[in-house]
């Protein structure tokens, strides 16, 4: 796995309590509108900064984040729980930088198995995480809550 | 700190992943119809078991759930996320138990410091907290997204 950008103007950083504020400010727009901010309490950001990263191009800029964790039930996983990236910066690669830096942490923590979830509509992240190596480990109905369905997505560290 | 139940029809055990459907089938209702769901993806039954507790009826009725877990940036401090209890059921201790459950096994964790957060509005939830002994840290508006302002709470562990 390499952690070289492949655009020379992103950089990925551990995410601090301080990003919050801008990255909650911009994900419903992110998500076209959609209510997305409850999904993302600040939690994420103060409990889970080892995980847990941000995407900026040179100048500061905020292209995207990623927050997960380590599970504290299953001792060898770690949980992808969300993941945004600026529609703007689409197709610059900062996604597949996110998550290569999560799995490189995570697998330097000891666990070997990663874990997530998308909706079975959504093509683009099926698409993508199936080019990250995650397999499909099943799709749930009613799985985050009625109506919430999920494909469940897994992907074993070597 | 007693954790014997205060009414004896009460029981307190252990979030399972399979009391998540259950859970998450009543949440909006508990709130009054208000859009909770999404705060509460299953993850936190899958992943946080051993800091997420149910309070049951001795019939097996769900009475109540709590979804905590130990930081991973602070090792001194756990955090709970979540906490409901039925309408029918409220007055009856299981808050208090479920929060009792919670801060004896972070302690036994090794943990010293709980934090949450509640709305400034909710008096309620703060004579609640401030019963179980949490003191308020701050007031931060904007603090889970625009317009979400958060009284944070803080009990440290004797």
């Amino acid at each position: 796995m390499s952690l070289q950008p492949t655009s020379s103007a992103l950089a990925i950083r551990h995410a601090k309590p301080s990003d919050y504020g801008r990255v909650i400010g911009r994900v419903n727009v992110w998500w076209g509108g959609r209510e997305m901010a409850p999904m993302l309490p600040q939690l994420f950001f103060l409990h889970f900064e080892g995980t847990s990263f941000v995407a900026e191009t040179e100048d500061g800029e905020l292209v995207g984040f990623l927050c997960g964790f380590l599970s504290q039930t299953q001792a060898d996983e770690a949980y992808i729980h969300f993941v945004g990236v600026s529609p703007e910066h689409r197709g610059e690669g900062a996604g597949r930088l996110l998550y290569e830096h999560f799995l490189e942490e995570v697998r330097a923590q000891g666990r070997s198995v990663v874990r997530c979830v998308t909706s079975p509509l959504n093509e683009d992240s099926l698409a993508f995480h199936e080019a990250l190596g995650f397999e499909v480990d099943r799709v749930v109905n009613d799985y985050d809550g009625p109506g919430e369905d999920r494909t469940l997505l897994v992907k074993r560290l070597s």
